[in-house]
Order: structure tokens, then C-alpha cells, then sequence
């Protein structure tokens, strides 16, 4: 790709171009065209009524400011939009509601019109999902008849908002946490609903997370499933009586421990004799005790154990320990411990001890090393603070501020017409970052030298496209005084061809979740690290060219009424 | 039911006693036993392994703390968890999913045994939906095979979790804006998710909001619709050239305008004459007037104009009065105007002053009072805000900060054992507030002489329950220093059955949304004022019995492990 300008279409590749019936229905089957605001239909009707129904529009779809206090944003979604717009069909009964609610001067003709309205006049480019992107530059670009695209507007902006937000909010913690350890999206009973719930697992694993809890995510996305027992398993339990099977077979098959329960109870008194343990903890819980061993019974080549129950150090860890030992007698690996409340860095590290006090006495190799895995309202801030305290947690189960996303819990994407019958427009506002880049555009990532991205720039559809090793003038949208030259060792064409309805044109394929999420994680390591870090990160630069620039201005003035002040 | 006690099942009323065959599914077809956390299926095999399956357990959910820095919270999503339970099956398909997910040491039995699981030994008692409720009161109680209620635990916690704290938000909002105002709800945009959207719609309207935007939800639930049209439309319009067919029928069908174009130009140049308009505007946005002319001929009944594209005095409002003068002169009366963004407290005033001068200038009568619709961004604070500087906003229309609870985007329901084979179980924890209160639990609200409730108890399930005008010892569940004799004026059984399984007992029937809206807004309406107020407000109390009390602290005590320190 080095010095070669990537354009739409010209990828010459052997995949197939599918048609619209070879793509799915939307994940969720409440997305249909009439989850939608009611004034994409009364506009439907004015422009119907009008006879600009069949105007060709241009949209963009981009968000003004980057959430979370960061520089950067991840953008998802687009699978949906795609799906969405492909299985595009108003139905018999739909149509009869929307009779119900509009005026009932709305005319008949209209009723007709929004039956056979398909999406195969309209065509979507987007910037690939997964991809690092930034405010102002469209991440969507929707042509087609005005009536038709408005009524797309809601779908997609819903589609796309929680999408990128909660993909970024994903990349943000897998920065802090570090790429060494597992993390763990636990979220689907604080998300906004359940679709909230199945979203947040999806766009948490594309961008970085390794599992979830959520099984339906795991059926339908094929994401791999994380999770054990919680405080409920160990507090239904009243004490080692209730343990009636007691038996459990040694890993490679070839003996039977009779009595499972009393090879844990002789560990945990091994473990009380330790001198160098004295002190640590005394008797511990035993209806704990009795949960770990049934757990344990269950899934001894899965055992890993909420240690928080009743108390940490003086009870969950010895238990789990005396478990875990008698587990390796049988040739199995306990897997680890589950730490939900409490001061996680301290508890991690005295955890860490007491595994390593036993592979030292007992010369068990690698027990020290047995997994920690911490949960407990984390975020962002509390793995940050973790680190700089020093932890020994391999794993992290993240819930409620990640899904919600919490620290900001939308995204302000809009969706704006750039242009209508080859006509540009604008909305202006008294607050200029309001006021939207008209025309139907083009969007290009210039590299530097050293690899890493330099900056985006927008350009008018017809003008030449930046090409790599030319100088180019970039300019700020709005500040006159804000422009560079620009010498770019490589240019990449941002957006690429979705969805083309009827015309002959190649249309991308829809990449798998697998390949979003590698996408995700080159575009994050690509990034100059400046732009990434947490503290006061550098904004990435998003320009138009010179002559893009002239026009903005120029129609800004063109439809910004002059005022008579007195 | 003043002086009377109101106990569950006791109420003989007519409603007949439904079957779950006859309750619908959940609204979101994505709502399956499915949707659950991986450890619920890990601690179905382990309690099936263990024999321990069918031990009936009980468990609440309830949540710790009142979001939004306020003193109370709304209790939604109550009807979703009965479809739920109602419906409960894992299909064929599901478990060949568990099979595959789960490790191949999981016997078979244990998928059998999934596959026959309902819920009809299951019972569910809670508060109805739509009340006001508290910390630590249990909002549900359900009880059966401990298996079973845990495979229940995501799901409802999913299910209440958001739908309370959007209700919650919207009650809120509906408190700052003052009864008189409309309230419209216009987030599904930027909601969490589809079903995001779709609950919020669902449960803004529950807490107080008028209509919707969302199409969906006003075809699932037939919530109120609200909607006209957005900057877009404004924008596609080039000039009044476009407007090809001019003609208007007035009203009352007795004659028409053959060029309705001409008869608004012909007011805009009125107003443009007006002395006392003088210095207020000069040449309008010729593409704004055609918008909003072509909005009327399509909407005579239902005009309200969007202002704010190019600049709202200066030509939005004019162009709007333009036309609503015209509309007038046809018999139509325009509905108003929205302002979507800039100072509202200033531009409403502004704008009604110059419906005003309308009014006054050209004897229009009710001019002066024509809609004015402020949307942008708002929420509590900025509502708080327009009040004290002074409005002329009649209808709000609210999405963001709403349907994402921006300001706090989770509630922590939690989903508690608190008793299993009639043994009560307590979940300790360092953290004094997650410390679960045991016991299969009744709850009750004490009501004084005022008529307010003064504080809400709970007993245990075998203990006499409190009656009108006889003393009760109060007593703070973890504080010891904190108790009070309460005489209550009347008392009121909180939770009530809605869920029976097979049993033969009574079960409350689903109250319809606008009763839960009802019952919601009565509610609110009861509270002390000072437990409302949005500023410092007094925490409602809630307390346990005396004989509760010693017995929570006799069982920590017990469960606690003992330390060694050296």
C-alpha cells in the first residue's frame, strides 16, 4: 500500500460481489423501519406532497467530539446499518399504523408510495468498521432519494451511537489494563436493556476484550463465554454434610478418590499447620468450604472459586487453597480465584503470597502462579490506580462502567444533509462547531514518515485526491489561522462502497467480528502514542482542503442572514 | 384502606385469576433464558451435580442506593419479568448451545433436566410497578428450586435495572418542569441500543413524560407520538421556486388559495413593515420559507416549524409567523415553533414577544400564546436553570441526558440469597452497605397523620405485621444506634404475588402502562416534599423490626470468621 493511494473500487479482488438478499435481517428483530422517529414520516409526507420525494441526497454521519475525554474513537455499527438497509421494507402492517398516526388529510398516494419503497436507489460508503476515527469526518456518507434517506437517519445514528461508544470505551480499558491481561465484559445485568446487553458484548470483545459472560452474545456472535459461580452458590450452602457424592476420578482416568471432601479437610489442616502461615487465618467458613468442594465435584478441571464471601484471607483463599491441593493430588489444575469487593491491589498481592508460601512448602511448581481474577465496579480509573499501586490480578471482570459507559454514556452522532440535486448545503449555528461541512465529500488518512497517521483531510467529490509524496495544503474547517503543508509518505481513501442498491458498482463484503476486532487493534497500535495516552492527550488534526475550505466559507456567508442592528 | 391492613391475597376482587398461557412474551424477542451469565448454567450443573437443585431457595432483588443523588427511585420493568417467567423455556437449539459451551465432563442428565425446566414452582411477590420505592426494600422476592431462581437472577436484573432508573430520570425531569409542561421524549436516537430505545420511550412515558418520538414504542405500547420535522428538511430546500403546487383549501373546505406561496410573502412583508419589528429582522432565508411553506401545505392542521437552521430572529421566527398568519387567514391555527438551540431562555422570550406584537399589531386573538417547543441537549440542570432565569418554553422535548441517564448511567440492582430449605443466608462483606439483609422478608409502609409515608419495614415472614395506631420499634438495619417508635396512622403490605407457578393461590393481574403511570405520578404526588427536593433532600427511612434486627446481627456474628491477630 506504501506511496499508492487506495481508491474505492479499484481493489481488484476475487471476492464475490454478494447481492442484497444474501445479507442477514438486523441482529435484533425490533429494527425495523419503524423504529424510527415520527418526523422521519411527516417529512416523508411534506417532501412527498411537495414532489421532492426523489431529490438525490447526500448525508453524512459523523459525531463532533470524541468521548471520554480522549483523542480517538472507534467506529462500529456499520454491520447493522448494512443489514438494516438490505432487508428494507415497510410492511402492510406498519403502513396501517402510520395511517393511523399521521393527519387524516395525508393522501392515499403516500400510503402507496411508503409500500414500495426499497433501498435500492440508495448507496452507503463508510469508513471500514473498527476503524481509529475522529470528529467531523463522515464515517457514513448515505446517497439516494431524500424521502428514503431521511428515513434511514434514526436506525443508523441508534445503530451506530452505542456502537462506536461502548467499542471505544472497550479500547480505552484494554489501554490501561495492558494487552497481557484477560479481560472479562460482565456487564449484561447493569446494561441499558437487553439489547444494550447484547450490543455492549459484542462491541466489547471488537474492541479488545477476550470474553463475556453474556451466553447469548456467545451463541449468536460466537464469542467465547467466561464465568463460574457467585456469592449465592457458596451462601446456599450450609456446611460439608450436604456433600453426599463424594467421589471423584483422577484426571488421566486411573483412580477414584473415594472420599473428595476429607482429601480437601486434611489439606486445609496441613495448611493451618504451616508455622509460616500462623497468624493468617484461624477456623474457616464451612458452608464455603462445602461450596468449593461441590463446585469443585462439578468442574475439576475448571475450578475457580468467589473467594469473597465471608472474608478473603481468613476464609475464601485457605479454602480455595486446601480445595486446589487436593485437586492437584488428581492431577488437576485449579484454575484460580474470584476477587468482588474489597481493596483488590492488597488483596491481590497477599493472594499471590499465600499461592506462593505453598508451591515453596509443598513444592507444588506453578501454584504461585494460580489465576486472580478481580471484578467490583472496575473502570478505567480503578485499573489505572491498580497499576500504580502494584496488583498480581491476571484477569479483569468488567461490568457496569464499561456497558453503561458510564463516564459518558452517549455519543453525539447526527446525520446532516452535505447536499441535495448536486446542490451543497449547510447548517449553520451560533455555535460553530455546529455547523456542518457541506458538499458530498471524499476522506483521506495522510501518513508520515515514521508510520504513524498524520492527520484527516476532506475534499470536494471531484477534486484531484492527495496523493503521496506531493505537498498538500490542510486546512482547520473553521479557523482561518489553522492550516499546515503537509508532505504524506502514504494516503489511504477513508471510505469505502457498502451497500450500492441496484447499481453496478463492486460493493465491500461485510468483514466477520473476528476481523473488526484485529482491525480495531492495528488501527489502536498505529496510532502515535501521544494522541493515546489518558492525561491531556494531543488532538489528532481533522482538516478540509483549500478549496473545500473556500467553499464552506463562501455558502456560510451565501445563507447566514444579515442582521440590522440599530 | 385507611387503619386497614392490606395483606396479599386477602383482597377479593373480581379480576379473574389469569393462566400463563395467557400472558405474552417479553416484548423483546431477544429476551431468552438465554440471556443470562455463563455462571448461572456453571451453578445449575454444579447444584444438580450436588443433588442440591431443587432445595427451594429465596432470593430479593433490590438495589443499595437512590441514582441521581435524590432520595427515591421508581420501580419499572416488574411486567417484562412476568413475560419472562410466564414463557420460560430452553428450546432444543439452546441446549445443544450449553452443550457445546459447557465442558464435556457435564453429564447428560443434567441437559435433560434443563430441557423440562418451567416455572411452576416458582413464585414471584413484588412491589407493583410504577411505585416509589427505597434502598434495601425488596422490589421482588422470588422463591423456588435454587437452580431455577438463579438460571432467573441476569435476566430480571437486566430487565429492572434500567427500566427503574429511566423512570426514575424521567419522574425527575417531569419534578423540575413543573406539572403544566409538556414533556416530550426524543432520545431513541441516542439511546443505549434499539431496545434501549424502545424501553426508555416505554418507561419515560411511565414517569411522567407526555409522547414520543419513537414510532415503535408508540405502536408496541400506543404511547402518544410527537414529531414535525428537522433541520434537514429546512436545508433540502433550495427556494420558493420549488414550490410547484401552491394551493390551499381553508379549513372549513368553503374556499381556496390558489397561491398560498403569495399570501405568505405578502404577511412576511407586513411584518417587515411593522415599526415596532423595526431593527428585529431584514431579508429572511428564502430556503427556510419554502421549507416551512411546504411544510404547511402538507401539515395545515399541524404546523410547527424548526427555526433554527440559519438564525432564529433574525429569519426563522419571522418566516415561521409568515406562515402562520396565512394558515390563519384559512381558518388554520399553526401550532408553534421549536427551538433547537442557542440561549432558550432568551430566544422563547424574544419569540414570545414577537408573537406578542402579532397578536396585538394585527388583533389575532391567541397569537401571543402559540407553542414554543425547546429541544438541545436538556436535562435537570438545564431545566433548573430556565426556571430561574425565566422562560416562555411551553413543551420540552428531551433525548440525551434522558434515555442514556447520562447523569447516572446504572442502577446496582443486586439479586440476593436470603434463605434456602427455610436456613436464612446473609452475603457478608467489609463494605457494611453490601452486607444482605436475611430471611424470607415481608415489607411494609408506615403512613403518619399527614398522610405522607413516614418509613417502610421490614419483618420477618412469621412475625405479626404492624397495624394502624399500634407502636413499633424501628430500627436501622446495620446501625445500632439508629431506632425509632413509629404509631403509624395506616399500613400498607408492599410486595404482592404475581407470579404463583402451579400453586393455587391468587396472583395481582398486570396493571396496563397508563396504570403504572397513574399509579407512579399518585406516588410521587404522596411523598414528603422534602424527600424530593433536587437539592440536599432528607433520606426516606428504612428500617428493619427489632426482632429482624437481632436476628440479622445474630447471624453475622455466626458467619463470620474469626480472626488471629499477632
Amino acid at each position: 500500500m506504501d506511496g499508492k493511494l487506495e481508491v474505492n473500487g479499484d481493489v481488484n479482488d476475487e471476492k464475490q460481489n454478494h447481492r442484497p438478499a444474501t445479507i442477514a435481517a438486523p441482529t435484533n428483530p425490533m429494527v425495523t423501519p419503524l423504529l424510527n422517529d415520527l418526523y422521519q414520516f411527516t417529512m416523508a409526507y411534506a417532501y412527498w406532497k411537495a414532489g421532492k420525494h426523489n431529490e438525490r441526497a447526500v448525508f453524512d454521519l459523523y459525531f463532533r467530539k470524541n468521548p471520554f475525554g480522549g483523542e480517538y474513537t472507534v467506529f462500529a455499527g456499520l454491520e447493522e446499518c448494512i443489514r438494516f438497509i438490505a432487508n428494507f421494507s415497510i410492511s402492510k402492517e406498519e403502513i396501517a399504523f402510520l395511517r393511523e398516526i399521521l393527519p387524516p388529510t395525508c393522501e392515499d398516494g403516500f400510503f402507496d408510495y411508503l409500500q414500495g419503497i426499497d433501498c435500492s436507489d440508495v448507496e452507503v460508503y463508510a469508513i471500514p468498521e473498527g476503524s481509529v476515527v475522529f470528529p467531523k469526518i463522515p464515517l457514513m456518507r448515505v446517497e439516494g432519494p431524500v424521502a428514503v434517506v431521511q428515513l434511514l437517519e434514526t436506525p443508523y445514528v441508534n445503530l451506530i451511537n452505542y456502537a462506536s461508544l461502548v467499542t471505544t470505551n472497550a479500547a480505552r480499558h484494554r489501554f490501561v489494563a495492558g494487552k497481557s491481561k484477560l479481560l472479562l465484559e460482565f456487564g449484561l445485568r447493569r446494561a441499558q436493556g437487553p439489547d444494550g446487553g447484547i450490543s455492549a458484548s459484542r462491541y466489547c470483545y471488537m474492541g479488545g476484550f477476550d470474553a463475556t459472560s453474556n451466553c447469548a452474545a456467545g451463541k449468536i456472535f460466537g464469542i467465547p463465554l467466561r464465568g463460574t459461580h457467585s456469592h449465592a452458590f457458596v451462601s446456599s450452602f450450609m456446611g460439608p454434610d450436604e456433600i453426599l457424592e463424594k467421589s471423584l476420578k483422577s484426571h488421566d482416568g486411573s483412580r477414584i478418590c473415594e472420599d473428595f471432601l476429607s482429601a480437601v479437610q486434611t489439606w486445609l489442616s496441613k495448611l493451618k499447620r504451616l508455622s509460616i502461615l500462623k497468624g493468617v487465618f484461624g477456623d474457616t467458613n464451612q458452608s464455603e468450604l462445602a461450596a468449593f468442594v461441590s463446585y469443585a465435584l462439578a468442574f475439576p478441571d475448571n475450578f475457580l472459586a468467589l473467594v469473597d464471601t465471608y472474608d478473603v484471607m481468613k476464609s475464601g483463599v485457605p479454602n480455595f487453597c486446601a480445595v486446589a491441593l487436593a485437586l492437584n493430588d488428581l492431577g488437576y489444575k485449579a484454575r484460580g480465584i474470584r476477587l468482588d469487593s474489597g481493596d483488590l491491589a492488597y488483596l491481590s498481592c497477599e493472594t499471590r503470597k499465600f499461592f506462593q508460601t505453598i508451591e515453596n512448602e509443598f513444592g507444588i511448581p506453578g501454584f504461585g502462579k494460580t489465576g486472580i481474577t478481580a471484578s467490583n465496579d472496575l473502570n478505567e480509573e480503578t485499573l489505572d490506580a491498580l497499576n500504580k499501586q502494584g496488583h498480581e490480578v491476571d484477569a479483569f471482570g468488567i461490568g457496569t462502567y464499561l456497558v453503561t459507559c458510564y463516564a459518558q454514556a452517549a455519543l453525539g452522532c447526527v446525520f446532516k444533509l452535505v447536499e441535495i440535486n448536486n446542490q451543497p448545503r449547510i447548517k449553520l449555528s451560533e455555535d460553530v462547531s455546529k455547523v456542518s461541512i457541506p458538499c458530498k465529500k471524499r476522506s483521506f488518512r495522510l501518513y508520515g514518515k515514521e508510520g504513524y497517521p498524520l492527520l484527516d483531510i476532506m475534499s470536494g467529490e471531484n477534486e484531484l485526491p492527495p496523493k503521496a509524496s506531493e505537498r498538500i495544503l490542510c486546512r482547520h474547517p473553521f479557523n482561518e489561522s489553522k492550516r499546515a503543508f503537509v508532505v504524506p509518505q502514504r494516503v489511504e481513501e477513508l471510505m469505502k462502497c457498502y451497500w450500492t442498491g441496484n447499481a453496478d458498482k463492486k460493493r465491500e463484503e461485510l468483514p466477520t467480528l473476528e476481523e473488526n476486532k484485529e482491525r480495531c487493534a492495528e488501527h489502536l497500535d498505529q496510532m502515535r502514542p501521544d494522541h493515546m495516552r489518558r492525561l491531556n492527550p494531543t488532538p489528532y488534526k481533522v482538516s478540509v482542503t483549500a478549496k473545500l475550505y473556500d467553499f464552506i466559507h463562501f455558502l456560510w456567508l451565501n445563507e447566514a442572514p444579515v442582521g440590522e442592528l440599530q
